[in-house]
């Protein structure tokens, strides 16, 4: 396909699998002789890619996440002495809990939402969860927390998917904020509410970080200038050279360093007792959600760029006369 | 108590059924002959008071689930291809359809999200609204809809609570999208995800409307200027005076005709089939949405203000030498 439509140049963006696509692309060329430049461009929510200090597309969802926790904190904080105590915010991160971790941020106090963060990475206990809810209603009057969808039991099953059924019988309606709100209801007995922000998350252009939206495009830049140098089956990454100010340069990672690697929160952004964010965290995250970069709205709606999509015409039979 | 403290001006916001204690309140002050001032003051999202054009906080929840419908409406046109086909996004609205009504603002033509809108106005008829999942996946590639979360079945159940069961066997885990998916994928067999804004939606103060924050405003100030002419046992309301340019001024209600009444979509507001709005409802809904007004950023996240609601001394026992 590509010879036949000239192709000498493949840029694809995305997570892990799209780069290991990219490296297995770029190693199949080179094994039939094929002059290509494959090159990844990061481009992740999950924020999981190793080398780069973060992926395009999360320093925005982990705004969101982070300013979302803080306005529905403010909601239950306002009712909780009568009706709502308990707030359960599911963010997305199946494998790695850095966009839990960045809700983690909008408490400048202990008092703030969130009062709990619970991670992928750290295997949930039950009772210690619901000593730490506890706690936290009788101390500031509710509890609000976020929820990795990632979140597993001691033996490694999916809390999202422990025996819930729908009306139909099938396992998993998917979310595990309503399993954990059905735990505090039946252990505790607070009234709750929940929410599953889904791809609303991670689409979110109105509330974009300009830190990420700037990288974003750097990236994009960086990844056609290396491709016209020839650089082939390379990924540029973000470098980080100082936290406060915040400063960066793009640099670039062999793809073969990049494929299957899942880099996931090290145990130290972690506190102690496995339910928030330490400094050094909040120190990495804190500059990742800087700035704001509104779209342009029209009639009070985010105005966005809608794509063609053309296909160019079929070449493949004819090149090769099949 | 109010003896006690002195108090002769009551206000109070909130939905109908603020107004109606606002009206009780107001009504046994008379009796008892006591003279205070009694003002409600509309706030709520659902929008569903009578006689007011709208209601504050409804422009700007109905901004946010537009903007999200829209938002998400792209994530999944990009990949409907190979992977989710179907979206669907719980709105908030037990009885009345009105924010769900407002996702509608985000189709500016057929083939945009949201393609389905569903009204607790509307009994939910399961082989309609399959057929018409259908269609959209066939024409479009992908469905993306809006459903309210006070949706019901023709005997007038709400669907949220049809049968859903969680682990611990209780009804309910809540939540109509994660009923509605099920029914989708065990119907249709397409994939699906679903999102519950929840409170997210209703506390989003970073995508406010200015037309709605505008008129909060106008409300609050024109309610103490009623109380301070001795208006008693009414509410400042919204009269539209134009739709092209939006043009409003503040009227004023008596709480009797407020308390208990419970605005509904009108029929011609939500289209023949059941499934979207009107010309009519666009033309409603349009100006309420309309504007920005962001909140002022710190360190990338929205500075709000924490009310330090420090009580008054206690005097009721002292005042009545009890």
């Amino acid at each position: 396909m590509f010879e036949a439509h000239n192709i000498g140049y493949f840029f694809y963006n995305g997570g892990g699998d799209s780069q290991d696509t990219s490296h297995k692309v770029s190693q199949i060329a080179r094994r039939l002789g094929y002059p290509i430049v494959c090159i990844g461009i990061p481009k992740t929510v999950d924020n999981d890619l190793p080398i780069t200090d973060n992926c395009p597309g999360f320093g925005s969802v982990a705004k969101y996440i982070a300013t979302s926790i803080r306005e529905a904190g403010f909601d239950v904080a306002s009712m909780a002495k009568t009706s709502t105590k308990v707030f359960i915010l599911e963010a997305m991160g199946r494998h790695a809990g850095w966009i839990a971790a960045a809700g983690g941020l909008a408490a400048e106090t202990p008092s703030d939402a969130p009062h709990i963060v619970l991670f992928p990475e750290i295997p949930f206990d039950e009772e210690r969860f619901l000593a730490k809810v506890d706690a936290a209603v009788k101390r500031y009057g509710y509890c609000a927390m976020v929820v990795s969808e990632g979140l597993r039991n001691a033996d490694g099953k999916f809390v999202a998917e422990a025996g819930t059924r729908d009306a139909f019988g099938h396992a998993q309606l998917g979310g595990v904020a309503p399993v954990i709100a059905a735990l505090v209801k039946d252990k505790l007995g607070h009234k709750y509410h929940w929410a599953v922000a889904d791809y609303l998350q991670r689409s979110a252009r109105h509330i974009a970080s300009k830190t990420d939206v700037e990288q974003a495009y750097a990236l994009g830049k960086a990844a056609v200038q290396f491709a016209l140098k020839g650089h082939d089956a390379i990924m540029p990454t973000i470098v980080r050279l100082s936290n406060k100010p915040y400063k960066w340069k793009v640099g670039m990672a062999d793809l073969a360093d990049v494929a299957n690697v899942e880099k996931k929160m090290p145990r130290d952004f972690i506190s102690a007792d496995g339910f928030g964010i330490t400094r050094k965290c909040r120190t990495y995250l804190e500059p990742l959600i800087k700035g704001e970069d509104y779209p342009p709205f029209k009639n009070g709606l985010p105005q966005y760029v809608k794509l063609k999509n053309t296909p160019v015409k079929k070449k493949l039979r004819k090149h090769f006369n099949i």
